[in-house]
């Protein structure tokens, strides 16, 4: 930690803010400078990061030396971390391929959408019993019935499961039909929920929120890991910018930087984070390009009849055709799909 | 509804439209321009609202014409929705002043600040029994305890009680102690939250998202109205855009544009909209000066031992002088406080 | 300078960097903390600030300590400034109101609205002889004829003018004509134009850009300071973000930053802000409150028949009311309109 | 055009905007809905559009049905547009890749990071001579003699060169020098320099301002089309956003949209999108795979020593290293590098 005291900071204040540094158990170093003084912290920095050091007479600013994650940061943990679902690996030289409708609307319907994206090489389905809707008139999912639903399909098809959690209540619930929990972007933030999702024994897909920093995305993995689950998939979906073309911005370069930041997985989901059903193979394949461990496709057979974002969804047949040139852009950046 | 139609599109995919709508019992118009053909759709817009008529084949683009929010809107209901918590009123023509300490920390500290705020005119106490943070290894509120203390405080002074409440499974508890439940920014869009505090019989502070729009604001807000509870109030904390020399930018025209929009009063917190001591006067002084119903302030008597953003607390005696300057700003727009 | 290391940065590292540092005539301190080593250089920041040190091998990341602007901050120049245009002093406890269309029009409309934007206290009248327009199909302004009937309207009313400069080889011309040379948004960073103005002799009213930081817009005032301009006036005019319910942001805040940063004074113009007639009152009355120094509002008789932005122009009885309400506001902050 | 009208819009509100549509030789058609009236206007669009309709008494909001751009529209002309820059050709099968140092700095290093980029398979060698600098006390370019280096490289390696202009005055000096001419983000909106370089014979690189919308960006081009010159090249280089990781964030969609919207080429520029050397490799990729017509690469022999973002540029060996890796990626999309 940097303490930047402020240009006429007077003795008192320094020693002030010197004898609060060493109550706390650290060391420190001053060093006057032409036009500041500075105070460098020696010791653990989480200590000085929860004190309100900003408040502290003379002082200007104070700049934090070290990231504030710890368990989900690749200096923490050297190898990639891959998770294992029943033998799908995310995070592994394999692309992984999660597909399916936004929301579960109708068994026959689930099951016949999740043999086809099965044909066409996806491993895992993915499917909204419980929905967040921005509008209360909206389609709010069909709940348990829902996930009995994705269990049908999952028997029928031999795909793993993928759908959201919203409410702490349903945690226990979800865990029992899911292979992996969704949060949701809105619910990123949602601390609670995410220490809950934390206790138990299930991969968790971890969105991030419209207009959350890598590094909050960073530290709401970290109350998952530091709750006691380690498996998380961290899951680009789009941030929030002026650009009004797309639902929202990819943030593409989050890809490169989670690989250089931290050692868990993550996937792009380009149904969500454009809104447009049109960029869906472009932003998939620069997904892939990039080095992403997964994608989160949107894949309806009556988009004109879906309950939920029918907009975004891909027909059969073109996920099937984005699917092979999808394999092609994994063996130019040598992996497979 | 206003659907615009690609250039050419074909008179197959005219009459595919055109019978969706009149499957829904809509009217339809037809009006065949110069470069472009539009369906003007005449009836209830709900209905067609959550049909993805995007991906209906020939279609440019979808125009709704009216907001998507009714019970929240000035249209519904003209007058100014007034909230009575046993007296003081939001929305009036007094304009409230909620303050306290950010975290409730210790019960006698509490105690000590809310006389403070009480004598300086402030009428309802704030302060977080569950706190929100981004990090899990920050101060995460005191839970029951700290309701325990805001019980303190409210028997000692009078003041009415603001809390946050952060889990659907404590709305019961949380609504025992407060006389206004809080809903955070982050958890703006916690869908099942909004339902269950509309469920309960007290009134709501409903805080606008880092990246909600308005529109979503109401939206959420609208959650509440239509799940029985009535007695929402609006507040603006900043949204996050590019600026980092505050941790937000405060939306200061939302202040008017509620006022035009919806029939809810609006407050506005300086302190989180800031995050900088320095700046809570000037955007208090602005947010009266614009039309805001309400203050929502912190106060710390020891920002420095502050467990929780001591950084953006004001000083009793700070406090105070703002409360003064503000009486003049009020009185200036016809208002009092 | 702070320059932290990478974890595992080596001896050799470390002395190619302290060799560099003391090339340049500067000092170094090394502090071996318990996970970085950080060095700390001494003396001129400047000299480093050019160096490009984030990619010397070892380095993590460089923090710089000091503001990159020097002449527009408070520190350099304890006092206020204050810009004196014939008398009318910008800056100083008077709040002083430009008015006028968005666009010179007609020679007669235009005297007309100077007359009633001096009747209701205007001191300035603003009006675009030559306008930047997103389209290259709107009205581009009339140029040199424009600027002669800002010239009549000066005659017959005694107003100051207030005109923007878009190109570098009219800014001779404009100043001729012009009190004060306004440089808008969209050339906050045209660094040629910036140099240009700081050369010549009068006032410059300089437009945060849609996505310029305060801290950018101190630089690109600093252009003109450096140039031998020392008479700048800041102007708030909205930034871009995600909330479309307004053409633009307005970020209020900035006034009080401006303020605690740099001697310069600082308007605000709720017109381009906002887009809408109707938040122009409360967003002037928000500044006032706030502590602006002036305020720049577009006043048309005629707005159906406005060649730019009609839809953000007051009537001259709604910018008569607005001054009364202002000099209340005025008066209740310690200053008069 | 569509005209939404307040709910309780009289008949003589009505009448008076019929009026001035019928004036302007435009047709209208009225719908009376359940909840608002909408008056369609039928004609050219472009002479509603600049009338400020939203002033009408009566009116809610204005709805414009067709893009703003004409001339850059997919729709005014539907083949791809292919710029040929002596046998180079920017929108075709092969994929163009720009590199070289951010500034010009010395004639034979400038010569030797030719040399280089061409090896590894670069046709287009980057270079600014003139360069828009934050500060006023950064390095800002050689001017006119940095052009004589660019010159001297060309002669000494065969390629094309780029260079940027800023300022209207050197329009015709840069375009003696330079086979296409830079439009920097920060004079996107130059509209003076955009009709300058509209009348030059060269073509232009035109790139994204910081926050500016794609719309804006094709109205930008419509300029440079408008005053005569069609070859444009747009260059996607990275919007302002939150996000605090990277300098920008790279709108990825935006090469997509370009191909959907436009007829023109679209080049990605991902040294001073992300502002970080490491993510440069994964970026490039990204672009690729997406669509995008080519790349604007930074890549310096001596970073250490460069004056001006060094921090963003390849070494000359992982330049290599990378075009070998994009010529992968090229070919699985069915184009060449």
């Amino acid at each position: 930690m940097i303490i930047v005291l402020k240009r006429g900071a007077t003795k008192e204040q320094i020693n002030h803010i010197l004898k609060k540094i060493e109550s706390l158990g650290l060391r420190h170093m001053v060093s006057k400078g032409v036009e500041r003084t500075i105070i460098g912290v020696i010791g653990e920095e989480d200590i000085l990061r929860v004190q309100p050091l900003e408040v502290y007479p003379g002082v200007e600013k104070v700049m934090p030396v070290l990231a504030p994650y710890k368990l989900v940061s690749r200096e923490f943990k050297q190898e990639d971390s891959v998770i294992d679902i029943k033998g799908i690996k995310i995070g592994g030289k394999k692309i992984v391929v999660i597909a399916g409708p936004c929301a579960v609307e109708e068994k026959e319907l689930l099951i016949s959408i999740a043999k086809k994206v099965k044909a066409a090489g996806a491993t895992i389905l993915r499917g909204g019993a419980f929905k967040p809707r921005t509008s209360p008139y909206s389609f709010q999912g069909l709940g348990k019935e829902g996930l009995e639903y994705l269990k049908a399909a999952k028997e029928e098809t031999g795909l793993a499961i993928l759908t959201e959690v919203m409410d702490t209540r349903d945690v226990e619930l979800v865990a029992e039909y899911a292979d992996i929990i969704q949060i949701g972007a809105r619910n990123m933030q949602n601390f609670n929920l995410l220490k809950e999702v934390g206790k138990c024994q299930k991969p968790v897909l971890l969105k991030r929120g419209l207009a959350a920093t890598l590094t909050e995305l960073f530290m709401s993995a970290e109350y998952i890991l530091s709750s006691g689950n380690e498996e998380v998939i961290l899951c680009e979906r789009g941030i929030r910018t002026f650009e009004d073309a797309t639902r929202n911005t990819v943030d593409i370069s989050a890809i490169g930087l989670v690989e250089e930041l931290s050692h868990l997985p993550i996937i792009v989901d380009p149904s969500h984070a454009t809104g447009r059903r049109s960029l869906i193979a472009p932003i998939s394949k620069a997904a892939v390009a990039a080095g992403a461990d997964g994608l989160l496709i949107e894949v309806h057979t009556h988009p004109e009849e879906a309950l939920s974002d029918g907009a975004q969804s891909l027909l059969p047949k073109d996920f099937e055709r984005l699917m092979k040139e999808l394999g092609r852009i994994a063996e130019a950046v040598g992996r497979s799909i």
